[in-house]
């Protein structure tokens, strides 16, 4: 059972060189923390990732949302990504047929795949789009999370389509190597579950966002990544780099508190 | 029923702007058309869309592949947009909860919003993502389209998550003017259908897409808009201009005959 192992043991099992430098990562900074960095300016971006970067496993981007995007940007994220240790998440939700979304992930302005160590896609396309991000992803050393749930009220990635998102990262274990989702799964593969909505201090954003606290995510629902925005780094463009760095310090105990109570480890 | 009106009768019922423009210039250009161009460079994109230009009512773009995308790339879309009456449709397939697909809607290098006259959207979110888009995109006059269906092998838009694509069309018809779907659906209201996956020479790309006729498309399944790609413009860069022109005419014929047959008027 994948959540009562710890990270560094589960790291061993994946083959795929992604999931096992994240696990292998998390265990060594202990910490199961993925801020995700919503601003719209480049400055700002780097700035809440230099001040995050102690305290998480994960940066998750919106890259097509940054205003002025250049190739210095991408620079500086890897330089960010090296200095902190830890890896890059381009949160693209590719949707598309596997020919087009080939494209959208080696090409364009942005070239994800050179430098988005994971990403993620939703499967409504049908495996066809597994196959398209692969023959990119792969050969680079990528991995692919599967939407199989989302924290928005009213929405149908639930049921069958969760199973069927289920079933198809089972098909392709090399480069699937998890889910983004509310809770773990059944099964016997390790897959990792990466998990928005959480917060400590708000319930909603008016518009169909959701929250859930690290420990009811972890703990009570088998999670092993929480993914975290505003309620980190605050509203427009950022608070204050010591405030961000407070607010990313306690949901990193939060949530390395909440796996070490699963994995029965002591707590200090 | 809306399949056995004239676009031209069917765009007085549209209080959506970007709706009523593609019907009335549907009617107008004698076109049921749109041309899927999914080159890389900026060159390409706009030779092939001035080429195809005379025979379109709607030009699909995927912005984020195009290489060297610059703000005159944006200029040259709507002067060619306005030489030869035609709409641009930026397929983006929006996959985010609401205050996410806002920001990229609007911002980033892209400016979709800015643009693009009518854009798409997966219902898989929940209704968030409408609120999120519109907030963009209805002070704009812009249109958006659910994707109900979807062309690929072992899509999960299918069933109960159609149903539930369409239940929330119908609750936002202020700003979603119809669907990406396979088949028109019953029910009283007007939608616009575009239908992806149509070719008269080809049956899949090996990556899992299939193909259908225009035929098929527009009289036997009741859509509005045939949506093709290579078929037109060729591999790689594409065809030369006479080509290129020769087959979007000859797809535009087809797509018109057959909607011409569908409401019963006389074909010359």
């Amino acid at each position: 059972m994948a959540s009562t192992k710890t990270y560094a043991a589960r790291a061993e099992g994946y083959a795929n060189p992604a999931a096992r430098s994240l696990l292998e990562l998390m265990d060594r900074k202990k910490t199961n923390l993925c801020v995700s960095v919503d601003v719209t300016r480049k400055s700002s971006l780097l700035r809440i990732i230099d001040a995050v970067g102690p305290s998480v496993c994960l940066v998750k981007t919106h890259i097509d949302i940054i205003e002025d995007f250049d190739e210095d940007l991408v620079s500086q994220l890897q330089h960010l990504s090296s200095k902190h240790d830890f890896l890059i998440f381009e949160d693209r939700k590719f949707a598309d047929i596997g020919n087009t979304v080939a494209l959208q992930y080696s090409r364009g302005v942005h070239r994800i795949a050179s430098w988005s160590h994971i990403t993620n896609a939703h499967p409504v396309p049908g495996p066809g789009i597994i196959t398209g991000l692969a023959s990119i992803g792969q050969p680079l050393g990528r991995g692919l999370l599967l939407l199989a749930e989302m924290s928005s009220a009213g929405t149908l990635a639930a049921g069958a389509y969760t199973s069927a998102a289920i079933d198809m990262a089972r098909a392709h274990r090399d480069f699937v190597i998890g889910f983004i989702a509310m809770k773990r799964f059944d099964g016997q593969e390790d897959f990792l579950i990466l998990t928005p909505g959480v917060g400590l201090d708000v319930k909603g954003d008016g518009m169909g966002q959701q929250y859930r606290t690290p420990r009811e995510v972890i703990l009570d629902r088998g999670c092993d990544v929480i993914i975290v925005g505003r309620g980190i780094y605050g509203k427009g463009e950022g608070s204050d780099d010591d405030v961000i760095k407070a607010q990313a310090e306690r949901y990193r105990e939060e949530g390395w508190k909440a796996y070490l109570e699963r994995t029965g480890q002591n707590i200090v």
